[in-house]
């Protein structure tokens, strides 16, 4: 079994490394007597919620000076009786007194194992315990949001309230099972297919407020298409040394960060340079312009980047091309038009949309960035409150969904009630696994072994 | 002034970088009703030493769940008013939290002014305050203890019990002055004379202690000395190699070390590899010589490395000319006969008392650290309980012996008692040094400075 809640685990709950203060947290049914064996006070004796100043010894020998935080199950964070050890952060200390620990029968903690032992003892449910990992490493204002209002029950509120509307339905439908000779209709055909609706346009917008979350959290991709030599790595670069000093305001985001990542006003945007895209008959070539097109295709925003002095027909032209093979409707396009610091005369663009830059020349970048905000903004408006940002949830809602249609089918062809609530069951079945209602020990192994260590 | 304490600070004080748990530590007259103005409980009407847990918000927005410790002036590390904030540990949170602070009116700590707050407020003396910096970044068993005994008051006494048998016989000199017309000796002169070299022989004792505390902390040096081609580099390789695998066992360490420091039995050794030492006329060669000859002088230990298939009248003539320029006694060489793998009578190296290895064969490796390991042990059991880390109590000690010697030859030269007790303060002056009974803000600045932020 996974969730092996006979011992009583330990492990580092800050971060690696050398610090003024180390938190080493304790937990499980020994965790009190454990840590009295090595401590100057008796834990046991102590009220839950208190702190204490002693000493960590092994035999005679002092090992450290340390504040020690007092949590009685179920008052505490995984639900059981837990200790918090604050020692001095050097790395030696850290390890002496968790080989102290283990000397004295803990068992070091498995990643995520402590959060793991909250959602067993109902601290909170399996989306909730997503969001606190989600929390810890969000790099973002945005992202900290949306995973601080996931972790706030606001997200399970919702799949719970979707959850109860659809075992009601399964539950007037199982009746009619039960009295089946009769012919009678407890559930109400209309009021059960307007129920359907309800709950597909609620799935339907939670599904489709994934991509949105999903690009907050990773970045809100963003593709710069255009020609050869339009100018696309020269407004890269541009954006990238624009914008880096902006990354370096949230002190070790930095690390984290990827070439092409950059933080805009608490957003993080994944900026992408494609290859040009002609015209040509070089099959290689031709292989580069597909995989720009396809990346274009998953984008938030497209760039679309032209050189102002060339043959706008041929620009138009191309734009086609690109947009026939993208299927997406949601993507935004900015048209773009480099270079205008060689444009003798800019009415020529007078019938183009488009915001007039100088990569090279650094003019009007600023403009730009202000228009992916606006655009970026506006997306974020249309969202209900509620954001899908986990891809696991994401694909359940999908199943829950695709269950969800079968029913209204099913109801429409006239099919028997029991192969209905067959669908139901389904469609239930995968709600309950985003809140933890329905796990198996290999779900919770994959979400579980995901966190840190210490958490 | 250095010790500014009217302002409340904070800062993180957890490791940097993202952990499960991160902690920031509030402290001064403010830090109450600072917190409670971001935290969802009053911090005023919870009793000390209590935790408890609720929200950080920034207005209507939730920043994190967190559990807030509470410790009320005088009760607290720093013996002012104390909060310790543990927040989830994402960077971005630790950001935002420390960002809300100082908009709430506290400032950033600077490095060690928690436990600068601590001493002037009488939590612990200098020396003790010193002894936290050792401790947190001590990483081998031997320095820990260190830090520990001397964190724990073991130094500060033995240096206060110094003083004031000082002070005792600085009154009944300067009392002497007072009736200096009638000729009298409050202080017996046989006594006195007694008590200067009991206080000479603990400083002695005290300020030898140094080196080997100083080898402790900082790595036990040992020099490998020899002709070109006796296998030193290959020895130094063989030490790393071999005892690699004992540094990992202690986790974190590695990237703190350098090429040559290896832990051997919880104690440091720097392993020093030099030029090969030889008669020559060439210039150049004789300052690599000349400074191989320095590096072995101011090591603990020096092996001294030959080829036993060489001219062992030779080497022993070498040994004399390397012995003939190094004026510490205290060194232990030993004597190592390397290459034994290709020498076909060992009974040839009879006369030499040396360990036989072969560095390139691994063959007595084992033996050869054993000898070092027997060395350091019996050094250590030489020392007295207290010994001296600090180079900056080493220097102090020195000047208290210097100006303690003056007093013992003013006594001696009949020099009168108004001038003798200007030595016994200067003495003075210089112990009080050390646990901060007499400081100034430069001192203070110096020490502080160095510790971390957060501490």
């Amino acid at each position: 079994m996974i969730l092996d809640s006979t011992d009583t685990i330990c492990a580092l709950s800050t971060a690696n490394g050398m610090g003024a203060i180390a938190l080493i947290r304790v937990s499980g049914s020994n965790a009190f007597p454990i840590t009295t064996s090595i401590f100057s006070k008796k834990i046991e004796n102590q009220e839950t919620h208190t702190v204490h100043f002693g000493t960590i010894k092994n035999g005679l020998e002092i090992i450290d000076e340390v504040v020690v935080s007092v949590f009685k199950n179920p008052a505490s964070f995984t639900g059981e009786n837990v200790v918090e050890i604050a020692c001095h952060g050097s790395v030696f200390i850290q390890q002496e007194i968790l080989k102290l620990l283990l000397s004295k029968g803990c068992r070091l903690a498995k990643a995520g194992e402590f959060s793991m032992r909250a959602f067993a003892n109902g601290k909170f449910d399996l989306s909730q315990a997503e969001a606190i990992s989600d929390l810890i490493s969000s790099t973002t204002e945005a992202s900290h949001k949306l995973a601080m209002q996931q972790m706030r029950g606001g997200f399970s509120d919702e799949i719970n309230g979707l959850r109860e509307e659809l075992v009601n339905f399964a539950s007037l439908i199982e009746l009619e099972l039960d009295f089946s000779e009769e012919d009678v209709e407890f559930a109400d055909r209309t009021q059960l297919n307007e129920l359907l609706l309800r709950i597909t346009s609620k799935l339907t917008s939670l599904i489709d407020s994934f991509s949105f979350g999903n690009a907050i959290k990773n970045g809100v991709p963003i593709s710069i298409i255009g020609a050869p030599n339009s100018g696309k790595s020269t407004l890269l670069n541009r954006f990238l040394k624009e914008e880096k000093a902006i990354v370096s305001n949230i002190a070790g985001t930095t690390r984290d960060i990827v070439e092409d990542e950059i933080v805009i006003e608490g957003i993080k945007y994944r900026f992408i340079d494609t290859a040009g895209i002609r015209d040509t008959e070089n099959e290689i070539e031709k292989i580069g312009i597909q995989r720009a097109i396809e990346k274009a295709g998953k984008s938030a925003i497209i760039l679309y980047l032209f050189d102002a002095n060339g043959d706008l027909e041929q620009v138009k032209r191309e734009f086609e091309l690109l947009k026939s093979q993208i299927t997406d409707e949601t993507i935004d396009v900015i048209w773009v038009a480099n270079k205008i610091d060689l444009l003798s005369d800019k009415s020529l663009l007078g019938g183009l949309e488009s915001i007039q830059i100088s990569a090279s020349e650094n003019e009007n970048i600023g403009e730009l960035t202000n228009k992916i905000i606006e655009i970026t903004n506006s997306k974020q408006a249309e969202q209900q409150q509620v954001i899908v940002t986990n891809v696991r949830h994401y694909e359940a809602l999908t199943k829950a969904n695709q269950a969800i249609r079968e029913v209204t089918h099913a109801l429409e062809m006239g099919i028997p009630g029991d192969l209905v609530a067959v669908d139901i069951r389904q469609a239930l079945h995968f709600l309950g696994e985003i809140t933890g209602e329905i796990s198996t020990d290999e779900l919770l192994g994959n979400i579980f072994s995901k966190f840190c260590i210490g958490k």
